[in-house]
C-alpha cells in the first residue's frame, strides 16, 4: 500500500546516460531484477553523499575509495537482495572483484565504477552470479532503460521511484531524470536510501558538490520512516555536460526544478514507507535555530504515539505536546507555543484552542495527506521533514522479513 | 499479555503509612478504582522527582509548588483516568480544589496535600466528582490497603504494580513497600511514571533526598516502552521513621534492598508494556563514558527495526549493528565491537563471529527474557536498560486508546 503514490510519469533520457538491468540470480524469483548497471559519457562530473552509519557497508567504503582515486567514475554497478554489510574483508574483496569485472569488460580501470548494494545485511555477496551477468549487462545498455533501473534496485518497495524533469536554458533542452528506492529504515543524515538523479547539464566537480548538498539537505535529509539510518545509504548527482548549456548552484530555474526533483524522489520513500497508510508533514517555524526545528520536527515524527494516533486518525493533540515537551531543543517557551493540524488550531499559547473541537480535528485526520504545524514564536527559522504514521503492517513487515 | 510479570506477593504494611482507594466516576466502569488516597505520619520525609516533559501537567507543576512551601507532606491524592495536563489555568485551578478539599476535611493546610493524576491528557478534570468522594475515602484509610492503591492507580496497565521487602537492621524490622504503574509512554527521564515507595526507617530529608537519587537512576530511569516521556511522570519516596531506626545512603543492606525494590517495580512497567511479548536487558560495556553507555543502549531499545525483530524472534543482527552504528556517541571503534545475545556471540571485533549460526541465535530469540549485550572495548564505563519489543498489539493499544 502505497500513500498517494503512483507509477512513474515519461522518463526522458538523459544525454550521456546509458542502463541496463537484469536478473542475476541475488533474488529468488527470477522475474525480477537484482542487479543494475549506469554507464555515463566521458566528460561527466559525478557527486555523492554517503550514510553517516559507522558501520557502513563494504560497498559504500569502495565507493568514497574510488572517487577519492582521481579516476573518472563511468560506471555506477547497483545489487539489490544483498546489502553487502557487516561482511568484513570478504565482503569488501567481493565488491572489489565485481567492480573489477566490469572493468575488464569495459576496459577501464577498476576505480571508473561505484559499487552499491541494497538488501539483507550479513549474507555474503554472490559475487559469481554478479560478475556472470556483466557480459549481458554491458551489451543491454540503452538511454530508454530508466523505469527499469528504477524496478532493478527495488528492495521492500512497492513502487518504482523515479522523476523526470525538462527544462530551457538560453534555447537549450535541459534534462533531470532520477531514480531511487527505499522504504524502511529511514532516517537518512547527510544521505539517503540509493539514489541516482543525472543531468545533461555541464555542471564543473565542484560546482556539482555544492548543488547537490543543496538539494539534498531539504530532500533526502528531511524524511523519516522509522529513524534508523541505513547502513548503504548513497546519492549521486551525476552532470553529464552533454547538452553544453553550463549551469551553477546560482542558477534559479535549474536548482528550482532540481529540488523539485529531489524533492518529488524524497517523498516518494515516504509515500511508499513500510506500512504507510498517511504522509505527514511537519513544520516546525519561529524556531531559534534550524537545529531545533530540525530536532524538534524530528522527535514528533519519531514518536510511537504520535505515530500509532495518525494511524488511527485520532486528533490526539495531547501526545503532540508531550513529543514537544520532550524534545531535546535548547529552550522552549510552552506559553507561546502553537499547533495546528491542517488549518485547524489545536492549541494556542500552550493552551488548547477555544474554537477547536474533536470534530474539527477529526476531519483533518482523515485525509491522507497531514500537515502538522508547530510555530514556537521564539525565533525566525524553519524546518519541514516528512514522514509516515505506525500501522500493523509496519510491524509485519519487519517482524517477517527474513522469515 | 505481560512478560513473566504476576500478581503482587505479601505486601506488609508500612508503619505510619494508611491508605485508601474508591471508584468517583472518572472511568467508565464502576468496578475499577479511580481514585487513591495515602496518609503519612507526622514526622514521615518525603522525597520526590518529577518528569522533565516542558510540557509537564497541572498536578506536577502544584506537587512541586507544595513540596517547596516548607509545609509537611501529609498525603497524597492520586486518580487515573484523567491526567490534567494540557488543561491551562482551569486545570492548575481544579488541581488546587481537589488539595484544598483533603484539607479541609483533615484540618491541614492544602500544601500538606500533593496531588497526581494519569490518564487521557487534554480532558478537564472532574473536580466534583473527586471532591464529593473525599470524606469516604478518608474514613476507608487503612494500613493493610496497598493491593487496593496499586489497583486504584491503574490506566493501560494489565496487572497491579507492588513489592515489598522486610530487613532487620539492629534488631528492628524495617519495612520497605511500594507501588507504581505504567505501560506506555515510558521513557523516564530524571522520574517515571507514577511510583510510591515508602519505608517506616527513620531518614532525613535531605539524606532521603540523596537516597532517591541513586536509587532513581538505575531503576526507573533505565527504562523505555517508547522513548515517549510523559507528561505526569513522578517518583515519591517516603520514610515515616516509625520503625524508630536510622539509616543513611551508605548503609549498604538497606540501600541494596531499596535498589531492589525500586529495580523490581521499574521492570514490572516493562514487563506490562504495552503489547509486549519480550523482557530485554541491553548490557553496554567498556564504553568511554557512561553517558555514551547509556545512549547507545537506548539507541538499540528505541530502533523500531529492533523491536520487531524481536518480536519476531528473528536473530537480525544487522539491524543490532546498524543501530550502533548510527548512535550519537563520541567515538565508536567498530573493528573493536563484540556483541552478544545472551550468551552467544554474533559480533567479535565488528565482524560476524566464525562460530556463530543462526541455529544458536534462534535458539536465544526463543526466550521471553533476553539480554543483548553490547562490549565497544574502549573504556570502563557501562549501562544497563531495560526495554520491550514491538508487536502489533502495541500499535492496537496506542491507535484504539481513545477509540
Amino acid at each position: 500500500m502505497t500513500v498517494g503514490l503512483s507509477a512513474p510519469g515519461v522518463l526522458h533520457p538523459v544525454k550521456g546516460v546509458m542502463l541496463a538491468s537484469c536478473h542475476s540470480g541475488i533474488k529468488k524469483d527470477s522475474t525480477i531484477d537484482d542487479l543494475v548497471l549506469m554507464q555515463f559519457s566521458d566528460e561527466s562530473s559525478v557527486a555523492a553523499v554517503f550514510t553517516t552509519n559507522k558501520f557502513c557497508a563494504a560497498p559504500v567504503t569502495i565507493a568514497k575509495q574510488h572517487l577519492d582515486s582521481g579516476h573518472a567514475t563511468r560506471y555506477l554497478l547497483i545489487n539489490s537482495g544483498n546489502a553487502n554489510a557487516g561482511t568484513g574483508v570478504e565482503g569488501v574483496e567481493n565488491c572489489i572483484s565485481t567492480c573489477a569485472a566490469i572493468a575488464a569488460e569495459a576496459s577501464f580501470p577498476k576505480q571508473s565504477v561505484l559499487p552499491f548494494s541494497t538488501g539483507v545485511i550479513g549474507a555474503p555477496l554472490p559475487v559469481d552470479k554478479i560478475s556472470s551477468a556483466i557480459p549481458s549487462l554491458i551489451k543491454k545498455l540503452g538511454e530508454d532503460n530508466w523505469l527499469a533501473a528504477a524496478k532493478g534496485i527495488m528492495t521492500t518497495d512497492t513502487l518504482p521511484k523515479a522523476v523526470s524533469r525538462q527544462l530551457v536554458i538560453n534555447g537549450k533542452k535541459v534534462t533531470i531524470t532520477g531514480i531511487c528506492k527505499g522504504s524502511g529504515m529511514i532516517k537518512p543524515d547527510m544521505a539517503t536510501m540509493l539514489a541516482y538523479v543525472a543531468t545533461d547539464a555541464l555542471i564543473p566537480q565542484s560546482e556539482l558538490d555544492s548543488c547537490l548538498k543543496q538539494v539534498v539537505n531539504s530532500s533526502f535529509n528531511s524524511i523519516t520512516v522509522d529513524g534508523d539510518t541505513s547502513t548503504n545509504d548513497a546519492c549521486l548527482l551525476i552532470a553529464t555536460g552533454v547538452s553544453q548549456q553550463s549551469v551553477s548552484r546560482t542558477h534559479d530555474e535549474f536548482m528550482s526544478v532540481l529540488n523539485e526533483v529531489f524533492s518529488l524522489l524524497a517523498q516518494s520513500i515516504i509515500r511508499d514507507g513500510e506500512g504507510a497508510t498517511k504522509f505527514i508533514e511537519i513544520q516546525v517555524e519561529q524556531a531559534l535555530s534550524s537545529q531545533d526545528a530540525r530536532e524538534l520536527a524530528y522527535t514528533i515524527a519519531h514518536s510511537p504515539l504520535v505515530k500509532t494516533a495518525l494511524f488511527a486518525s485520532d486528533a490526539n493533540w495531547g501526545r503532540i505536546l508531550a513529543a514537544i515537551g520532550r524534545a531535546p531543543i535548547s529552550s522552549l517557551d510552552i506559553d507561546k507555543v502553537a499547533l495546528f493540524l491542517g488549518d485547524v488550531c489545536l492549541v494556542k499559547n500552550g493552551l488548547p484552542d477555544e474554537d477547536y473541537s474533536e470534530q474539527k480535528g477529526q476531519a483533518v485526520m482523515q485525509q491522507q495527506d497531514i500537515i502538522i504545524r508547530v510555530n514556537l514564536n521564539q525565533g525566525e527559522e524553519s524546518a519541514t521533514i516528512w514522514t509516515t504514521d505506525l500501522s500493523y503492517d509496519y510491524v509485519k513487515i519487519n517482524a517477517e522479513y527474513r522469515s
